[in-house]
């Protein structure tokens, strides 16, 4: 009998990381290559496509049995990722079509926060869940959010932008996508460092530190070092996270809240602020009910193993 | 052949309001009940299924198929109704179990926002649309959220509670919940009040006003013979209203909103400052896309209709 594996795919701006991923969520080989040095999305598909078959020859019996796609403004109803700032390939580009062509195989695609989220379902510590939130805190703020045991993609598989969501309406930080106020802009690495600066500023400090220096690692390093400002910045942005999530929960009552990535690997830095504020502003109905977990999964495969998910999941509906 | 019909019941703090509900979406009757007058549901549920009966006595061949229930704090994976402040029975109580003892047929129950969701899908301007969001704008604000074409109930029964999202975190309005900020105590009747005291008192006005006779409607009236503080206090409301609700698109991307209620029926007074708000605070992949609209149900009968809904999509799904 052969083995049955699924092709993972995690595009991001600097490197595309792919495996492949048998049923029990094993991401048995992986590699990558460079997504900004192909200018043309055919370029990228046909190299993408012979490096997966290259990947798939050090596999013994083994049988492709679909492709998975996590993408940066990935859209799973058309199969299209769309006005992706970060990428090379300019308007909407259709990667699904793309990849159904090279392969043959059946091909899924959403984007990178929701693919992990069906991950954390498929393989993680949502296993028996039917209704959570998954939050990225990368770069941004992602979110995959889960109810009544399916993604919520909304009528045009734009829904989960909950980085988004406007928390201070009087806000002077300036967010990526052109508004001021956004929740990432307080609650992600570039959110905390915002918050650092801002402190460091209060108390005149902020000429004595090199600016380029300051990174959310760096600001890591130094509240585990006692840093006064340090602290205060992880304390606020847990504040902040702790609110919105609240806020969340009455949307949704999740059985649980999941964090994932750079900030969440700080651990009780982060986690202890924010669920201090997560139950102090949580309406009483939901009260000691919700639960803020890591993430389960690996930083270094989430998203291979999320895109991966995307086709066990419809290969075990239909079967 | 019989005509087949649900009863719709819709249970208020005062009165209950119940009728009997054709699969077209048609109230053929209608009657109702004192509710703060039975201190005892046993006692509620008797009189009440007796005056059903009743009703439906005056229709020839009439079959009853089922009982759909809309009430405050109603629970609908279990059926009960569970410590609604406002209703005279304590604790944790089982609503639909009583009923179907009394008739022997299918009920359902929820709360009376899901349930005008329901009916907005079922019979109204939702019919076809998979991702709505439905906001009540009374007393407070309730919402009922479709997504993928079933009602968000959550983990446990209570999603969508978004008139207690927090939406100002230094507010000195006082919630019913023991909160302070939640978006209902800016958009609902009792907030556009407090708004209202507000701008007056800030213009030194206040004195001048009996506070007893001013509510919404007073407001309302005002508003239309052109009172600066009471136009003030619908901008501010719709203000609120548009920003709150672009905040929820980015959780759903829904096709619309639906806008019901004593505020809902102010017409442009109140569209007018929330849709300019909604535009303006929305993410650029949303814009143009999400109308907000009013309810095509109408007030008096909505949460009958709603909660006769629950059988017959029940009814539909099964044959």
């Amino acid at each position: 009998m052969s083995n049955k594996m699924v092709v993972g795919i995690d595009i991001g701006g600097t490197n595309t990381k792919f495996g492949l991923v048998d049923e029990d969520g094993n991401v048995l080989v992986q590699d990558k290559v460079n997504t900004a040095a192909f200018k043309k999305v055919e370029d990228f598909t046909h190299v993408l496509t012979a490096s997966i078959l290259q990947l798939a020859l050090t596999q013994d019996d083994m049988e492709l049995v679909g492709v998975g796609i996590g993408s940066p403004n990935g859209n799973f109803y058309t199969g299209t990722v769309e006005f992706a700032p970060n990428l090379p390939w300019k308007g909407v580009v259709h990667l699904s079509k793309l990849f159904h062509e090279a392969f043959n195989l059946p091909v899924a695609l959403t984007n990178d926060a929701k693919a992990a989220a069906m991950g954390e379902m498929r393989f993680g510590g949502a296993k028996n869940m039917k209704d959570f939130l998954f939050i990225t805190l990368g770069t941004g703020l992602g979110s995959g959010i889960v109810s009544n045991g399916a993604l919520v993609y909304g009528h045009d598989g734009f829904a989960g932008e909950m980085g988004h969501t406007i928390i201070k309406e009087d806000s002077n930080r300036l967010c990526g996508c052109g508004r001021y106020g956004c929740l990432e802009t307080y609650t992600s690495a570039t959110g905390i460092r915002k918050s650092y600066m801002k402190f460091l500023a209060e108390k005149d400090k902020r000429a004595a530190i090199d600016p380029k220096k300051i990174d959310s690692a760096y600001i890591f390093q130094l509240a585990r070092e006692g840093d006064e400002e340090a602290l205060q910045a992880f304390k606020y942005t847990g504040h902040i996270l702790g609110l919105a999530l609240a806020n969340a929960v009455t949307y949704f009552s999740p059985k649980a809240i999941f964090l994932f990535g750079g900030l969440a690997q700080s651990g009780e830095l982060i986690f202890k602020p924010t669920r201090e504020s997560f139950e102090k502003n949580l309406l009483k109905v939901y009260q000691g009910k919700v639960k803020i977990l890591h993430s389960s999964l690996h930083d270094g495969d989430a998203a291979i193993l999320g895109a991966a998910s995307l086709i066990w999941n419809e290969l075990s509906l239909v079967s």
